[in-house]
């Protein structure tokens, strides 16, 4: 071992071990050739055989064409590789319509938007969940006419079971709540954020694949929790950048409808049915919705009324209507008084109009919309506290939102807050010499278990190309492998946002 | 607004909001009684009414039966919450076979998993991505024979399509190269965490539904590129405690089958084929795999020359046989010297008879194995040098491997090496009086703005309640809003390890 190496012993049992064998002295001895590391590493010989070795039938086998080198094996070197298909077909390279790659900007966005999803959702306290993608069809077959029924990518699986695709990530909650049991004291306070299908026509913001952020208070009867809920979503808006200004939420209870449905004595049967027509006010004309309504049995005078109500947009006005004595009132005032509590007044407005388009809330329902108006609704959440015994369970109170990550990154574009995300490696590690790629794999090793990030240049390559691929990662640091300087235990260091440069030991890189 | 509390007005606005809303005065007035919050926040009237209200239409259309407490609409209260479904059948709480639930214990254990691989990969230079779970089948059929064929859960979508859920991500991955063609810079460098899906028999350490770990590098020729990817996967070993006497990796190159093949004139179309039944040698009687290979053309010498190669363990022994010209024994030689610069020499050895079970694979293959032999394959990758023609595109130099979340898990068991992870919450907010609820909702708010993590307990219960939860999730801190202490601008604090408790302004509270 060369004397200045032997002091880097103690270092790192890389750098011992690299002296220890004959094989890695080599490249002391070599001198700046263009060797490749097959060349040098090892002498190319046959070994003694015992028996009839491949190379000598492979001699007799291939014809001159095949080998053109005129016998023995070199020319297996440049031979052929094998063809794995008999007949190439030229595939779509576009991902199935509805859905999407994720190349590394795009990742990097995802990544930040989950980032924040389950940031807030820490401080918040919440523990993350996750259930199968792939669900028993039967979970999300509701009676109620939702859109979401008619847009499930469902089929039969290999053993004959109807499956399907997720369209969203509540019924699965609800599943594991019941499996649970006792077993979980409540209130449970879980997040999930998964990926969703539904097969449906695509508009802006809305592909067949998403994912949703969702949050869910399991135990809790009082308005506390979609206060808290409604807060949550707040805080990430924030977190992002995005303002009062450019979003609200418009909030109403179901009991709502529910008072009024009640006045008519229509049957509590219809309530979800009622609902999911009612969520389609503002995709079809007026006079359908009213014939749908009447449909399910609602009298013209009933239809009348409960359109009146649903176009009020202030809650005293609501209690002018309702009396102040209902529950539909009396939740709503505590959820606007604990807002203010919260710090997000501003953020809340009243509007009968909401009801959401799942069967299965029952109280406050709230959505969140851009201002300008533009997009689809961002996000949307409410009461569910009957969900449990429409799968046989026992019920809880309960109430959760579901955010998608589409609409908000359309948001972000519109209003030009989409982070700037860039890779960011530390180090660009480089062999100056192709029989110095091992030096340069024991450099990355080093940097790499001092926990620094390395991008290590696998082949040999011209330093002009090597600058050009540091700027495109974002290289902090070239750091050069070079002959002289390894003979001497040492790395060039290269800083790359002030040029400077200097030599340093491989024990004293940090 | 009470002087001692002016003070806090630079603090928060919150804080001072609070006093500014006569509204919000009204608990420095009230004495600590239980009241709800519903009840003291606004004032139980009607306002004027200019239609005939709704509670007038209820008292009417109700029943005496419907509301015992004799008119009015106070009965709504007590309500019955409505039906959402006809009839009720209990489903499977169990999510669909082969498939898991992640309870927020199970989901800790993923996420620490998931950040390892992330962390290395990071640690590694690489860039993540992700691909649609839904693919066009077309993707996923190779002519070889492959099990994960048979395996595939494919279906027709709502749009005549034919789409399977993938079962593995790098065809996904060569979609996405060809498609991005030239506008990416080579070598790429990628990798992605990702659910897969395959239709099989569940044994240990294998469901339907997994996720994979990948790591590609698309571009580089050179062994450089397998050695750097079994590098990041010993990184990855030591990361969690996993050290070279718990796990190996066996290696290989499928051009020694080429090689072998190539002497006996097999066709190269055949390639693939043989490799896929030589993949099942440890699985199915030897008898079995001489009687398919024999069936796919290979001649009886053919079959126990290549069975003779496989059983080789020593690369000095390839060499006899193989002879020292080839690619096989040259790549070989360069990876087993590179694994000596990386520091992994004690983590691999030669073993003939790795060809891993994908067609695709076309030069070094290896797999990761645990020592003493109870589990499969833990991870396995290999260069695919050919795969994207197969696919229409331009073939480029690849390599990269596959590392699923299940089998390694069963290892950490089997080692004792499962991490403890537990919730861990900063503080638990409580109002000691439900009318307090309020101003424990600014506190957590505030708390929050500064980063600290908050569970808010939202419901009005007994302090046993809240120590207890607050042991399960192992808050630090207790912040107790009382009256008295609410009244000078303070909240109580208990340090729940040591018992410590003070009281502090709220502006003072980090």
């Amino acid at each position: 071992m060369p004397p200045i190496l032997s002091s880097l012993h103690a270092v790192h049992p890389l750098i011992s071990r690299l002296y220890a064998k004959p094989l890695f002295l080599s490249f002391t001895n070599l001198s700046h050739s263009s060797l490749s590391l097959r060349e040098f590493s090892l002498p190319r010989q046959s070994f003694p055989v015992k028996v009839r070795t491949l190379s000598s039938i492979a001699s007799a086998a291939q014809s001159p064409s095949e080998n053109g080198s005129g016998g023995g094996r070199s020319g297996a070197l440049s031979a052929p590789p094998p063809v794995l298909e008999e007949a190439v077909q030229k595939i779509d390279v576009n991902p199935p319509k509805g859905t999407r790659d994720f190349p590394p900007e795009e990742m990097r966005l995802r990544n930040w938007l989950f980032h924040n999803f389950r940031e807030v959702s820490r401080l918040y306290g919440f523990e993350e969940v996750d259930f199968p993608v792939l669900e028993s069809e039967a979970l999300f077959i509701r009676k109620a006419g939702e859109e979401i029924r008619d847009q499930l990518y469902c089929f039969e699986d290999r053993g004959n079971r109807r499956v399907a695709l997720r369209p969203e990530l509540t019924p699965s909650l609800a599943r594991l709540v019941i499996q649970k049991g006792k077993s979980v004291p409540l209130p449970l306070k879980w997040f999930a954020v998964g990926q969703c299908w539904r097969y449906e026509r695509m508009t802006r913001g809305r592909r067949r694949e998403h994912y949703q952020w969702n949050m869910d208070i399991i135990g809790v009867p009082e308005v506390t929790a979609e206060a808290e809920l409604i807060s949550s979503i707040v805080t990430f808006f924030k977190r992002i950048g995005i303002t009062a200004s450019d979003v609200g939420f418009k909030v109403s209870s179901r009991k709502v409808l529910q008072e009024v449905l009640k006045c008519y004595s229509i049957s509590e049967n219809l309530f979800g049915k009622v609902c999911i027509i009612i969520d389609k006010i503002e995709k079809i004309p007026i006079d359908e919705i009213k014939k749908e309504l009447k449909s399910v049995g609602m009298s013209e005078e009933a239809v009348e009324e409960l359109l009146q109500v649903l176009s009020i947009k202030s809650l005293t006005k609501l209690e002018e209507i309702l009396g102040g004595a209902g529950e539909a009132v009396a939740d709503l005032k505590q959820l606007f008084s604990l807002a203010e509590n919260f710090g997000y007044s501003e953020w809340i407005q009243f509007d009968a109009s909401v009801v959401r388009g799942l069967a299965y809330y029952t109280g406050i329902v709230f959505e969140g919309f851009d201002r300008e108006g533009k997009l689809r609704a961002i996000c949307g959440g409410g009461r569910y506290d009957r969900l449990l015994s429409t799968f046989g369970g026992d019920d809880l109170p309960a109430c959760g939102f579901g955010f998608g990550d589409a609409v908000i990154v359309e948001l972000l574009k519109e209003k030009g807050l989409l982070p700037e995300l860039s890779l960011q490696v530390e180090n660009i590690v480089c062999a100056l010499d192709p029989d110095l790629q091992g030096a340069a794999s024991t450099v990355a090793t080093i940097l790499r278990e001092k926990g620094q990030t390395v991008d290590l240049v696998l082949e040999n390559k011209p330093l002009k190309w090597v600058f050009k691929r540091a700027g495109r990662i974002n290289a902090q640091r070239l750091i050069l492998v070079g002959n002289t300087e390894w003979q001497k235990g040492m790395v060039g260091v290269k800083i790359l946002s002030s040029g400077e440069q200097y030599e340093v030991k491989l024990d004293e890189l940090e």
